[in-house]
């Protein structure tokens, strides 16, 4: 087992076991079957509120079709400098929404704030038709650091959003483990704060490819489908989507599959902690450890087999000295604290 | 059981075994794991050459991209007037090109001939740049209407789109059912005709998500995982496909599921052309079934419960009245003669 | 002088004078200058209607753009097989509108008909998401083969779009010389038969370089602004194309010298087909005359320096062996005749 | 006369000059003109070299075109985060890319160094096919903020660039004030720094709208004909972009018109040095001046109705306090001496 990244694991047996009793009979395609309508429907009991759900299977599938909803081909759209959307989905955005421009906003510790999101928005006044207009704010929850907003958070960011006539896009693709650690409802963390869409993502925390395109206001949804479609992210075989999100949010697996995760994360980061020279980055809030390692260990641990990456991105506050780490579901104590041993190995033994 | 399409059927169960396989253990992400590797050359031998595989989980995803690299955003891709890419993607192919158009083509039974195609050619001499260049000829085998390319009429195709420079595209997203049909080797069914990329379906024919993108000269591949990864198309969790394309390529399950497809439609076609006033509008080559009805037989169907699909296109020979029936590798002779059982009853009973 | 094209011909006077008189003091840019608001206000008299007007330079530009407000980027659009956005923009709608599909109709003469048009509506009945939806109709007025809509079939064809839940732009790159053809009013032409956005042309007829995209519906041009700039086709100086509408519009400047142009194509083609051999493919009814050379004339013509382009079009009904010539605004009653007695000596002379 | 922008002001007299003399006769279309073909050829003698020349008649157009082909539709382009790209063209280069991504990077001034590109870059680590690529670096002469690159500073970005394997565009909106106001050689700017593409700009400088795409190494123009047609930005009547180019390199106009634009900016900047209170901004290197100007004098200068235009961006040093003012080559000292007199009256007013 690694801690390269959650989606080096596979899939909860109930995921697959799910998969394979959706398996029976012949239904209709492309998502006219009855288990995607009730899966679909099940959403507005996660959420307390009716909602639009479309499902696709990766997580660049689901943000830049959303977004492409969000925003007129020439908006813009504000995300956080080191967010997915920005630096991991190879100008995906870009191309699904037909060529908006995104704008990289820094934020300490992977977190926008209002005061940095106004600050950003400041330098971009209504200037039409020579500015592109100011359209959308994508929020990842958690973010890509591993850190949480907190519900107050989010409402602060999304009325400044609001205010000045933007849509909020939240990025969830690791949305379980910020529910589940946080404790806040999925409602507050999301259309209760003003979010419009969320991508809640079920791969990296269980599933086999599975990704829900949550629409709290359904009229937003409008022309989805087509979008979807025409992108090649409508699946015949929708039934096998359906079926992961069936059993991901039945008897709350989704929650305990990411606090098991975070748990992990915990541990983790609380036994790295303890190693002499080694410093936590961000505070461990969900399944992900970022760690900066004294000297060269970082480099032995690689040279003796353990995958795990360095974590650079525009705003790098380490120069180049972080990694990155990451617990699944599947995560075993005896696994992280194996890791912690060889960390504290690779820290002591002479260079 | 329903004839409304073969992705109204499931899984088969060995792909589902070796989806539930294939979860054991960490691996890396986004196709770096050694199954991933190792199915991708196991292409090399189906097509006895070395090739280029990259996968992806639907049709429309594997033709649009296959022919983003094949034409220039500006380019024109020659197709048949029924195709998929022409007819059920959404527009895919020109969102996924960044813009190319596609030329429909007449041909009798979906089939493009080299008469047709030349003749369409014509109409298009070079002009640059008024007249978007002739890039490819995109060929679907087996075709929309359950018909078959013999390896020669592939090869006369390829030679004339090869002698005007363009390149030839294959949909195959029922390959299976054609090769199992004819006969005839995949290498001769591709490359040696002159195919230059093909899309290898695995969904229709029993998978569960599961399309190869299979380059024959692998230089061309050069930037397909950008584009496959920017379009959102790039699962992290990848070897649930290769697990997938590991087990339909195994022992000829592929051809034993498309054989399987294939003699059910073709007692289906020999049931229903028995009943008197039953035309069989195309030769049943695979699994599919072109029909017409006479009276208000098909209305009377479809009332009561047949889900079967009227089948319109541009240049509709029948005027609205062919209805389009598939049998899946799931379909069984009894569901095969009660459908023909309640057709012959719909025709004969008074209007 | 030659028959190639009437955009070899330059600009007239009157258009070269008013932008030399445009030219004084200093101006707000980008069309906020008065001459600009003065000149788009001036189309509502020409139209008798309020309507939103907007300036490019290229024609290619304005029907793309215009499309761009009328399809989504997943729409179909139905225009004629030899119109202009099909045959000599490069696939530019394809790209200005994002990706829609562009589905060529054929008709003789290069007109659509109800009749025509209806049968290719019927081969995409509606099927979301899985076909791209029918969206717009394109007429071009004058069609590239010089031939006119009637008001009363434009108001057919438009009523059979409306009906279909169909938008109906209008290409009148050479609209001047259809009114002055018809005697028809600019509102009967467009608006009151139904056209929904009319691109009024005026570099073919005498202007420099210039367009404008005329929607009578103004809550149409909602983003066209946008749309418009991030093209590139927002002008700085934008009273430079606003002058040559001035003087373009003025005294009926447009009129006349499409009255002008049409003259001599009607001279041309009378002419040539008092010639024994040759024959006049199509009525003559602006400026374009197509035309059959016997034997090896149209080769003798061309080698003996006269430019003019063979017209092969997807549906030619001449096997190539047609000619396009075009007079224009500037032409001359001794060019015409001079032509005609060269063509004859051509047509008589020994191979 | 206004300091509004350099766009505000006319044409030359020698640009609508030679634009009337290029009026006679006919010619053919689409830049097969001989005129056309002496004036791009003329460019090899400007540049020291043979270079492909392509001519469009707007900067956005020229820029967006330029990158579609220095990048692949999923690349990232570096540019200041002031630079016209960025801010000024409503997302026109995502556009015409087709989706490429561009990353602001700050500098002082408007001007990117080799340790800001560097930093930047840094943040980018290649890593197909996740990271969008880096493809290009995009550098503006004279810059945003009327700023000037030595050959020297430039060829230490190019360096920088090319040994990242980036390709390098200009932004030459302005590149005659440069080489006017610097003295270097236009060779010395461009392509012996390593420039790869320069979109050289006439029409802030005197034109009525004309840009040329300049490419050093012809080869790179490929396909760049295609490019321009599709996206409209291909003339029919081109000889009337070339007469303006074939004026503006003769006799040096280009150079005299910068020339007598930059002796204004100089003016009018050492004046409002000179009084008490107003701060100018950046170093005035051609014809911009970006002053703040004390208490309410700016608002009492505007609403006197000298229209001027607040200068706002990513960056603002100022908070919004700047002012941009642009002399053209049509100013004259009264109008700068005028000026300046009526901001020292604002300043001195009681509030």
């Amino acid at each position: 087992m690694t801690f390269a990244s959650d989606n080096w694991a596979g899939a909860a047996p109930e995921i697959l076991d799910a998969i394979a009793k959706a398996n029976d009979g012949a239904v209709p395609a492309y998502g006219g079957d009855e288990l995607t309508k009730r899966v679909e429907a099940r959403f507005a009991q996660v959420f307390e509120r009716e909602c639009a759900v479309y499902f696709v299977a990766t997580g660049g599938a689901a943000n830049g079709l959303a977004l492409s909803v969000l925003s007129p081909p020439y908006g813009m759209i504000f995300c956080h400098e080191e967010s997915h959307v920005q630096m991991d989905e190879c100008a995906g955005p870009e191309f699904l929404t037909g060529g908006a421009k995104l704008i990289p906003v820094p934020g300490e510790g992977g977190k926008l704030t209002v005061d940095g999101f106004t600050k950003a928005l400041k330098g971009f006044p209504y200037r039409p038709p020579h500015g592109s207009p100011p359209s959308v704010l994508s929020l990842t929850q958690a973010t890509e650091c591993g850190t949480l907003y907190s519900a107050g958070e989010l409402k602060a960011l999304c009325d400044a959003a609001h205010n000045a006539d933007l849509t909020v896009h939240m990025d969830g693709a690791r949305f379980a483990n910020a529910v589940a650690s946080s404790g806040a409802s999925p409602a507050d963390m999301t259309w209760r704060a003003g979010v419009d869409i969320l991508c809640f993502g079920g791969t990296k925390n269980g599933c086999l490819a599975a990704e829900a395109v949550v629409f709290f206001d359904p009229s937003m949804a409008k022309d989805f489908d087509f979008r979807r479609k025409r992108a090649g992210h409508l699946w015949s075989k929708m039934r096998f989507i359906s079926a992961q999100f069936d059993a991901y949010l039945a008897n709350d697996l989704w929650l305990r599959l990411a606090a098991r995760a975070n748990a992990m994360g915990k541990r983790l980061s609380d036994g790295l902690a303890a190693i002499d020279g080694v410093e936590i980055s961000y505070p461990t809030e969900i399944n992900e450890v970022f760690a900066c390692f004294p000297g060269d260990a970082a480099e032995k641990l690689r040279a003796a087999g353990e995958p795990f990456y360095p974590w650079i991105t525009p705003g790098d506050p380490a120069e180049g000295r972080m990694n990155r780490l990451i617990a699944s579901f599947r995560t075993t104590e005896e696994e992280v604290d194996g890791f912690i041993d060889r960390v504290s190995a690779a820290v002591k033994s002479p260079a």
